[in-house]
């Protein structure tokens, strides 16, 4: 049956407050799952601010969830009660289409469903994110949390883990690869220290195979296509609201190319998972209460996090 | 011996008019060509006008360059006497960085001779080009002009030719991949119609896996990427003034890519002269007096050729 529970929600644009929200019961493919831990991702607080301007109002956001299953419909084949899992971005899609069977759920070309702020088909209400006591999950996008890996040290895998991993997968990142990564946590810091220092650029020009931009605002991308070898590429995975401007030069000087990448399938996170949990990867966090988002979010915005706020669902 | 040979050339941004033009000496890798026939390529335009800022004035223009050689080098192995032989964008390059290893010439990290306004390392002056009635090119530099391929028709392929080739060779287009031009001569007049009728791109919407855009013009990319398939990547062979500008949306939305590809290499272009000369592929040109270089101009601006203007040399 239903269950009511506690939440922090935007009832309107700017700031998060409790509130008491309705999950559905669960169907014979969902998850029940308990949420332990919330990470606080960019994204929150573009989607609190309306700044996509496709908020619907009030909403609960919150797509890096950890938890530990408290029931399972009869159809649930991959987990049972007690079980850490984790839920990222995505929640359903329409697993018809080529990219669900190709297993990047996240193109899904018909109805992916996101974590928060999308319609979900199995109730028709607008679907509610991590920042809660409970979640209500189909199966196909649950994800396991390795035994190695903390619950709160979880859930900033599941975007930010996988926003980055998936790139690097997919582009061959490895052994003779030259990787950048530009961002240093939350805005990018780093980057743009960088960016004030042109001579950096001269020392880097031409060096790298790959760089992955994790800056969710303007940066002078030309001055980092510079940076590129041939047939090299950029991977936009921050999602600034304003578009990107890029001079022709620089992409066919040397072939370079400038991509976009999001999150990553369900069964390419969990692969990240199991890797970050024999590999012992975990993210740097600071642990907060639901009193303290508002802010967290302000120092987000001002860079003062090293790297991740994750909130405990147990001060909600 | 140096040579003093009839041309037309810009002395200051705007038109071009008749000038008497020096050509060195061939040295003992040269070739000296007898060039009957030039094509006239935006990028000739972009530069008469000085829209790049970059031309040093008085300057030849025109790198479709077709004809026969008058004589050659001792050391001159590739070429005779009475060859036909084109020569397209670049005349030298470093020839040692690892982009001239590979073939990639063009990405020359070092050393990039264009075949006008760049500066000549054999002897220090400016390079002339095409529109002119003899020229003298490193042999490494110049293509073999298969015999079923009228010279007339030849020339357009040392730039416009290969520039498409390239990137539908280096992106695999081929069998069950589906590719879209935009652009459709000149200024890309069809591109810009269909961007006016936004329901074609509601048709067209994820139909594609490589688009090639040709348009030296500002055109709404967004609405091109979203016809893009997953992994689709747009390749940018236009070069407009102006810088892109492009959504993060569009390129993560699908993994899209946007990449820039210029002419292509040296064994490339032969491979693309032997594929055409082979399956006889040709392209629709209009052949003009060097009289009337101006007025075409005029006319590429306004989309008026099908498809290439070439000059006829002999009317110098």
């Amino acid at each position: 049956m239903s269950k009511q529970v506690k939440a922090w929600a935007a009832t309107s644009p700017g700031k998060t407050e409790p509130i008491t929200l309705t999950r559905r019961a669960p169907d014979d493919e969902d998850v029940a799952i308990d949420i332990k831990y919330a990470g606080i991702c960019h994204s929150d607080i573009h989607t609190i601010r309306n700044e996509w301007r496709e908020t619907t109002f009030p909403l609960v956001v919150g797509h890096e969830i950890a938890g530990v299953v408290s029931a399972v419909g009869k159809n649930v084949t991959k987990f049972k009660v007690g079980d850490r899992v984790g839920v990222g971005c995505m929640v359903n899609s329409c697993r018809q289409c080529q990219n669900c069977h190709d297993g990047e759920e996240q193109y899904c070309t018909s109805n992916l469903v996101l974590t928060y702020n999308s319609k979900d088909p199995k109730d028709g209400t607008i679907t509610q994110g991590g920042y809660s006591q409970y979640i209500v999950v189909d199966q196909a996008f649950v994800l396991s949390v390795p035994e190695s890996i903390p619950l709160d040290k979880a859930a900033p895998l599941m975007c930010a883990g996988i926003t980055m991993y998936s790139p690097l997968n997919h582009w061959n990142a490895g052994p003779g690869k030259r990787v950048g990564i530009i961002g240093f946590g939350g805005l990018g810091h780093m980057g743009v220290k960088l960016a004030n220092e042109p001579d950096a650029f001269t020392k880097l020009e031409r060096k790298f195979d790959i760089i992955i931009n994790t800056v969710s605002a303007e940066i002078p991308l030309d001055l980092y296509l510079s940076c590129l070898r041939r047939d090299g590429t950029l991977i936009q995975v921050g999602a600034p609201s304003d578009q990107l401007r890029i001079s022709p030069h620089s992409l066919y000087i040397h072939r370079i190319g400038v991509h976009g990448s999001m999150i990553g399938g369900i069964a390419e996170t969990q692969k990240m998972l199991d890797l970050c949990g024999e590999k012992l990867i975990f993210p740097e966090i600071e642990t907060i209460p639901a009193s303290y988002i508002n802010e967290a979010y302000e120092r987000v915005m001002k860079s003062q996090v090293q790297f991740r706020f994750v909130i405990d669902i147990s001060t909600m």
